[in-house]
């Protein structure tokens, strides 16, 4: 058996050795070469449409594709035979990083750190932003320590990101599909949205792309939300309806909205959302290093030998 | 007994109540009216330096003085004989603001919103921040998971920031006068410096403003950093020498600088910070806010009468 795995990111080799598998290093940009074409099993991350095509097209062994992202979109889209190849994720890998990245962005809104930077380029002191300031006033978004925050979307991501909010004296709830309590915050179904969207100072997105999450967040739900309520979107841009959130912005129905994520990426130049009041734009920098592939490709080669399921399977 | 308490904060002041004192609102800013002036204890905050003059000057009766400033130099320079005087400090009110300020700095400089945003007010994606990236590459300061991060000042403050430091992945060391392991972490003396700080990626000062501080972060210790290194600073401006600080940036010596205090406030026009590459200004916003005022005034009120050592004493 032959295993592919991408040049495109450094990874520990021999912790995936053992298996009596052989790793061939290949070039995720360019077409696979003849010798590596019998492969059985492709680790991808970060291929051009071209490569996957390619090998859609020519690696007919192929058995099992590992990718690296969170959303394969790329290898679900290039024409693969998902009837012999299992496709398994990169959930889980980009957890941490993600996580991070959104509490920045929390704190960024809360301590309106942009706003200083706007200050700062001009030379100028914000002295409204610092020196004795009222604690924790009703009616805005200024630290996290009681703030209420509601993240939508419940998987690993909130997982890893709510114990850093709860250190910080937050108070957190989710919205998913599947209601219940996990990690002991209480998870609620999309029918509570009504009655959490008006309770809520922050709302951090994390939902998927998908048909089924697409404008989530709508005009009506935006309606929803206290005037001082944040915006964060670490998941997908089709999760939010752009337009909405722009009008929602401009009329200040909403405290302010902190982006990592946009239906159109890059973010086209005509967009309103680089203007309107309050947003931060950071471009799908969340992610984008997944961390120990490693562990979680030995562990599906290990599942593979074995026959057993493998894990992130889409 | 009297206690005059300022009307310059939200104060709960049914929670100062059974200690059979008189509780008394006056303003900070205004001449101490004359009914009060045979107060014999004074809560302070933000009080107008000739609203201090004129209060060392005429309460006769004065025996305590609780500020609610971690650093009450307007109380200490008013003129107040500090022989008679007990002056205690507001130390342990403003941990958890200034700490999430810091971690809000430590994650600006690192995931670079600071350099997003000035993209964003020129309409331009910055690309080179988002997508694909290296995941913890060596020699630059991207995350918080595995830096080294040094905090010079290790005191309630740094007690607070440290658990969400560790919590995202960062190794933590401190640096004071006095030596140990405190709350777990190993804490040096400022003769480990010059073998601490070329091991750092990201050093938080947070020392007090006094001659002892003074420009302890000087020119021969920044060449000590590595080149990638940011410095953050929610102590006194007073403790970093601002010309070698600016010249180190603008060398490229170190990685960059996270600033909410500075030796001059607010930050002179002239000043060369503004510009230097790599400088988030920040208008002395960390803290400002003091939580849980009444718990110490309780308490130290409690300590008064029963005729204990007070808390926080200067």
């Amino acid at each position: 058996m032959k295993l592919l795995y991408p040049t495109s990111l450094k990874l520990d080799v021999p912790s995936l050795e053992g298996f009596s598998v052989e790793l061939k290093p290949y070039d995720v940009k360019k077409p696979i070469p003849e010798d590596l074409i019998d492969a059985e099993a492709l680790v991808t991350w970060t291929n051009s449409a071209e490569n996957l095509k390619d090998a859609a097209a020519r690696m007919k062994n192929l058995r099992w594709i590992q990718s690296l992202a969170a959303g394969p979109n790329d290898v679900l889209s290039a024409g693969f035979d998902t009837s012999k190849i299992t496709v398994t994720t990169g959930s889980g890998l980009h957890d941490r990083t993600v996580a991070e990245h959104a509490l920045g962005l929390l704190l960024n809104a809360a301590r309106r750190f942009y706003e200083m930077r706007d200050y700062q380029l001009q030379g100028k002191w914000p002295g409204h932003l610092g020196g004795p300031q009222p604690d924790r006033p009703a009616g805005a978004f200024t630290t996290l320590r009681d703030a209420r925050v509601l993240i939508w979307g419940f998987g690993n991501i909130a997982k890893t990101l709510t114990p850093h909010l709860l250190g910080l004296g937050a108070e957190v709830r989710g919205i998913a599909r599947r209601r219940g309590v996990r990690d002991g915050i209480e998870v609620y179904g999309e029918d509570s949205l009504a009655e959490l969207l008006p309770e809520t100072d922050a709302l951090v997105m994390i939902l998927p792309g998908s048909d089924s999450t697409r404008h989530a967040l709508n005009a009506e739900r935006l309606k929803l939300l206290p005037k001082h309520a944040w915006v964060v979107n670490v998941g997908r841009g089709t999760s939010i309806d752009e337009d909405a959130l722009v009008d929602a912005l401009e009329k200040g129905e909403i405290g302010g909205a902190a982006l990592d994520v946009f239906e159109t990426e890059p973010l086209p130049e005509p967009s309103k959302l680089w203007k309107a009041p309050n947003v931060i734009v950071s471009p799908h920098a969340a992610g984008g290093r997944p961390q120990g592939s490693e562990g979680l490709i030995a562990d599906n080669l290990r599942r593979l030998r074995a026959g057993q399921e493998l894990k992130n399977i889409i």
